[in-house]
């Protein structure tokens, strides 16, 4: 159950919405939009509360709207203004692209140097790489680990960008949050739920990719453990997936991004690097990408693709990135780059 | 095998070289590009011929190239420069991107009058509507048929633009290019291969759906299939494949167009009224599919879309399509309206 | 709408039903199972008939039952007992499990012969292979045409196998028809609805090959075509759907053979060979079919696998198939040799 | 690189063995077969140790065979015999079918003890039960946690059965190791590869699941962190996946299971009550299961399935499964009661 506060509820009306609720057992979470705020209450046993109707009556409220959605935080049923989320500064759903650009892998101190160095010339907002990574096989390169979140600090720090890294679990939440400043859940944690429920406690943004198998509900119901955990700052990041099609990695779903944006307020990025695994292919989704209302672009740099210790096919060069950068930058009259 | 012809090759050297090959007991099949001529060879037993490289070395001829990809004709690695196929005067795969447009099933004389009107006062190329109806159900409306066709050219030829249709069957393909301009085989027609055969032997254009299951290997092997058998006006239309996810009616494969775009040098367009089944984001993923690189896109108009007979959620009004041109034709720098 | 008849109902009664049916505009389908006797009307509009329960109470008729299924003929609420369907004194859908048995392609006479005395041997009930072979390519080998029928034919007249090939095209009815005794639907032609309503109006028995990517509901609605159109004597095959797993050809959904047979009343048989396109697991694969609860399995046998003209890698050697069938015909209780 | 040892090698000279590999700068595992044992060789950044041969031909050993297969230690190109996993008593992979049985979810002490008391009266080998409960949504019952876990101990110790029960977190693990015989990893975990580093790290017996969406290479792939940590005792578990059908749950995989089991030497048992989600298929689908060569079957059962907290309609009544029990040991002549 939602209940959609008056505009101009004072927070003293607020703080008395969720006493009420709370009083009654449930668990009242608040979230404060451009305009409204809306307070939604869960009971402990998963069910919506009922007969409060008379109890909030009395309230500076609005509304009250029962669950029609699976997803309930997460629903632009709940929040019609859309979420931007803020990561040091940079506004992920605003008018603006957001670029999120960096190596797969951390690989040195060098390599990520160059790239973060290169990616900042060419106007990216948020450094991106990988210290912790999920590799399919145990005999891969399975990342730098602690001395890969450094080195990621210490080049966000050079640069001035904010960074982005994947945490895997949940013992490692406190020491990413330490070096980082947004926590990704990758594709195949999606529906890793300590780690959501975790990570519903956190101050930090979070970027909750989709799983490679999940359909748009389920995607909405992970980023609902985050959002009823109490953590608002999520973006999605749609990244391609597993399909019949085997020409490219997966199969990015792109309609898809603009129908999830219909059915949620939160931001949605899209990764063309993934999503394709073909270097050829990535400026003309990352375009597309921009053209059906993502809200930002995530890519892959490496300054040697040939010689990457992960994903080095689907990595552009720190040449071909500056030039999509020109491309996107000035290709999409919707989100323009000083807006 | 193909044999490149050298720039500037005559024809008397072409037709050398196609009677030496026949000569053998080949199956020699022309193409001509803008810049160069390339001859292809088959065997009748389907492999390719061995021992002709000294009987070539006398002609004009630049390369001969062994088969790489399963699909020959269709591939890049035979032509370079894109194919433009020409439809009364229409050009789809050259600088302007193409908007054929118009109802799903033509339903009557004035429901398809006042779509094509419309469509043609928006700017769009071509009409496309339903006379024969591929339907999952015997008891769905199965179109109008012939007197559909009927319906169709009169209302072509009222506005002036080509029209473009489908057929079902090899017995139909002459009444449908009576009365139509383009000949569309739908998606669940896609390895009918004796259709394919049949419209190999045409001379009007053929517009080639991919199969909701279709690989995009599949695919460029069913167009070679009319390649093969002589017909060189192919255009491929990407309409979404069958996977998991419900929430959109199929998933639009984009990064697919752009894949299938460096495999093959034919036209390739987006349908996104059959890829999404959902009017709210139509828009967005034609402007997608026009960032992508398509070479034009598919929309189904209808004047009432709530009374359609067929697939009325997935109809834009004539007011919607009118403002989705306008976006369409100042939107996209690469394919200007003029060009 | 359905209109059941009372046991007993006489053929007069029926024809009275028929007729006041199809005085009232609708087409009226009979069905005749083993205990009571079934009309189907259907209005010309694909609309259910109205108005009509007063018009027929007079008759012999127990219920009428309004469609709720979008499959209407081919469903269990229509026909509870299951339909056994003939092939030239061959049971499909009784107490045995039936065994179809031949070569992919029909290469030769004496290949042809060798596999179908080899398979009658071992106590095969139907001699299958094809003539008209649809190929994803235009360059392999397209199948031997009406010459292979006539060696189908002849190998049946000599072993005494009644004879199971594919039609690929409306124009190959009638041939198809003269040389074998039962008519096969690719899956790639599941949804060609020409050749559907073709075969509809034919006495041959049908066997309707499931599409790679067709849905259970999408698979009873092409034999809904047949059925619509008159021709009761319809078996179903199960051969594998396309799936992100590319371990096997296809993946054979055994699960979905169980469903398929709680949904409709035709027999249900599997293809083994063509889901998975590995001869080792076959054995195993078909086993698990009949355990499954299917009518019967069809599988490819060839003398030479290596040699083989088409997909030699998921063909049995006559050695293998014998093996097999004596681990089918002692494994299955529910099924056995004599029933 | 696998040392296969020859038949008879001593203790000493496999310690010798894998001492010459460690001081290579290699991990050396050891695995154990009944007849011969295995030593593998890895190195520290991924890949296998060149130039070994002169030093290990000293010792006893009989073949040194290079990687093949990505995964390894899980391949029968390492060990042809198979793997009997033992929990508890009862052995996973031998001659008998083993039944694990038991509700979806612990919901109370009487709950449990009348599902636990029927499947031993019935004959089934391991009582199954959920605590922890991966909830796609996080407003459905997350199960009873460490009450949960309790209550199957004391069921376990009332019938005489092992207890297999999921794990979903790292810091679950010792506390679901104190009070269960196996722990299962779910299907959205199996690649959550800091989960299967830990459970690398003990002596329980894991049950994989397959993900819904992974591939069997990418099932291998676990196992092979697993077995890689240390930990031989393996049983993979086929669940379904995820496939364009949405007639069942899931497309329950069981040719695959038959490919699986020439891939590997672990044991692989079946799950046709998640695979299919619909109770009146489980007992054709368990049949299946046992006909194609599965090593089990996993069964979800509930005194009173309408009124389940998770899955009801999945879940057999306690009368059901004692039939589908009758029907198992009687059916399947490769795996007997009394083995």
């Amino acid at each position: 159950m939602i209940v959609v506060m008056a505009r101009g509820a004072s927070e003293d009306e607020i703080r008395l919405v969720v006493e009420r609720l709370e009083g009654c057992g449930f668990q009242a979470v608040v979230s404060r939009g451009a305009v409204q705020t809306t307070v939604e209450a869960v009971g402990a046993d998963g069910r919506a509360p009922a007969g409060l109707e008379s109890l909030l009556a009395s309230g500076n409220v609005e509304r009250i709207i029962p669950f029609a959605e699976p997803f309930k935080l997460a629903s632009r049923q709940v929040r019609q203004d859309r979420t931007v989320v803020g990561v040091k500064g940079v506004r992920i759903g605003g008018p603006r692209l957001t670029v999120m650009a960096g190596p797969c892998s951390v690989e040195s101190r060098e390599q990520l140097l160059i790239v973060a160095r290169a990616v900042t010339a060419a106007g990216a907002d948020i450094l991106r790489g990988g210290a912790f990574k999920p590799r399919t096989s145990p005999y891969d390169f399975q990342g730098l680990g602690v001395e890969g979140l450094k080195l990621l600090a210490a080049a966000g720090e050079e640069t001035g960008l904010p960074v982005v890294t994947e945490v895997m679990s949940v013992d490692d939440v406190e020491v990413v949050m330490e070096f980082s400043d947004m926590l990704q859940v990758g594709a195949r944690n999606m529906q890793n739920f300590p780690l959501l429920r975790r990570l519903g406690k956190v101050s930090a943004p979070v970027l909750l990719k989709r799983g490679p198998s999940a359909t748009i509900k389920e995607w909405l119901l992970a980023a609902e453990y985050l959002l009823a955990g109490g953590n608002a700052n999520v973006v999605l990041c749609e990244r391609g997936i597993r399909t019949f099609e085997t020409e490219l990695r997966n199969t990015l779903d792109l309609a898809g991004v603009a129908r999830v944006k219909e059915l949620t307020h939160l931001p949605v990025i899209v990764d063309p690097s993934h999503a394709t695994g073909r270097r050829s292919v990535i400026p003309a989704a990352a375009r597309a990408a921009a053209a059906v209302g993502a809200d930002g672009v995530m890519l892959e740099v490496h300054p040697e693709p040939e010689r990457a210790l992960s994903d080095g096919p689907q990595a552009l060069t720190c040449e071909d990135f500056a030039l999509l950068m020109q491309d996107l930058r000035s290709y999409w009259s919707g989100k323009s780059t000083d807006a």
